[in-house]
């Protein structure tokens, strides 16, 4: 279908992350070496300083494409998270196993660690040399969507992707420092915060971190710098279960992550949900009270 | 060499990490298929519980070679850090450019970016299958000498390395967890410690962590605790030149890294050394004073 289209418009998931813009670009760039009309669909958004190297191109290359003739759509599950709004999509190229078959087609892998992994083999079968811009592209959202090939979701086909990008030319140097070891200083001082004043219960098998209001504003942190904050508490040797709490106005976010033991289940509890590792919730319940009940319900999980 | 040996005796270096433990085990289990009588030698080394899914096989199944036929050591560099003590070695296997070929033969590829990968085509060659253990030991010396594939020596070699483990039944979730998302409580403590003091000069392109004797006391740390702490401050946004000062009893442990600048050249002012991205010295002046003398050299290279 992309090999006969032309006046291309592709779209990803709002609020992208390294996947979400790596598949566009990449696949942007490989239509545009095929000589095609495209244009990546941005809505409002726009390219963080991050991802310059991968966006810079394309603001430059894009072509006027108002009434697109072909609307292919990367890294998104559903129609109402589209970028550009919702619209009928002729193509979605995705790895979510909850994708709601919104588009025409659908190309579906959800063992793919990243949708890059599967825009990979699609350029490749247009015949598209992958040149180093669109490794980095690829490279990007095979690396981040992994946590840089940390997570569980990583196969040996992630690794092959990598392999094979890497020898098309992927900065991975630049990337990984960029993605994987560059923090900001709101960051850093925010990590101050939570580890500062953690509690342990049980032996340390449980640990609660606290974020008020008041050491989020000290940090200088924006939303962007709390990302992935949660998963510090779980992190600590013998911990099972690590409990953030997240003052805001009036009331408590929790998350809870855990290594082996339930976390969706001690959500539950408090009216939350999630996932099995990751789960949360919302409490006005008052802090000290919020903690004994939190300690009390993740006791009988361990 | 090795087809032909028996009653083997396996050294690696000194104070192991897991690519040094990983191609030891690793060769020691295909020497074992292979139905050679062979041990590890490991001097007063105890294995740490952190790796006893390498460890606790090689201890059951080594046998008594007490007069070795051949000795074969793995990712050492020179004969005095032999695990135990210098003798003659017959075969050594190692990635370090450093090697003093102090072994009769010596099989070395300092492109490789672990021991490991070497050990790994070792196997092969001697037509040993890679079970899921031998497997489990190749990637955890491959993931832990490139940082799980972050660092600037991995390869598109070390990701096919990796993916071919995977599909030998490596265990890379547990393994993961283990060394990539795992801190001890002091290490989390004694990050707090040092970021919560950091200091920044020159529009944030200097950063000076400090560790005093009484904040390590304080964090419960021990040495291992405190490994790549210096990396901390060199990781934050926009910081050039990162700087640990490590009070010691009577004196400062320095170190420098850097992303793009010369940090051998700053530590040679003081009379230290080491690599252009981390580099180290010692100094007896007081703090303060330390510090701007730090920061004035620092400049010179910005």
């Amino acid at each position: 279908m992309l090999a006969g289209a032309d006046n291309i418009l592709i779209l990803y998931h709002q609020h992208p992350d390294g996947d979400a813009w790596g598949s566009a670009f990449a696949l942007f760039a490989a239509l545009k070496k095929m000589g095609r009309r495209v244009r990546v669909g941005r809505g409002n958004d726009i390219i963080p300083q991050l991802y310059s190297y991968m966006g810079d191109y394309c603001v430059a290359a894009e072509d006027d494409v108002s009434s697109p003739a072909f609307v292919v759509s990367v890294d998104c599950g559903n129609a109402e998270r589209l970028s550009e709004g919702v619209m009928a999509v002729d193509l979605s190229i995705d790895h979510h196993g909850s994708n709601t078959m919104y588009a025409k087609s659908t190309l579906l892998d959800q063992a793919s660690a990243s949708c890059c992994e599967i825009v990979y083999k699609v350029i490749k079968k247009l015949g598209v040399s992958v040149d180093p811009y669109i490794a980095d592209c690829l490279y990007t959202g095979i690396s981040t969507d992994t946590g840089c090939f940390k997570f569980s979701n990583t196969t040996s086909s992630t690794h092959r992707a990598a392999a094979a990008l890497i020898d098309c030319g992927a900065n991975i140097k630049g990337i990984n420092v960029a993605m994987f070891d560059t923090k900001t200083r709101a960051r850093i001082s925010l990590e101050g915060e939570v580890t500062n004043g953690m509690r342990f219960f049980e032996n340390g098998k449980i640990a609660v971190a606290l974020i008020s209001l008041k050491a989020f504003e000290r940090s200088g942190a924006i939303e962007t710098d709390a990302e992935g904050i949660a998963s510090l508490s779980r992190a600590i040797e013998g911990v099972e279960f690590g409990i953030t709490l997240r003052e805001k106005p009036g009331y408590y976010k929790c998350s809870v992550r855990t290594t082996n033991t339930n976390a969706c289940a001690v959500a539950s509890h408090f009216g939350g949900g999630g996932h099995i590792r990751a789960s949360g919730f919302e409490s006005t319940v008052p802090l000290e009270k919020l903690i004994d009940e939190i300690v009390s319900e993740c006791k009988k999980q361990l």
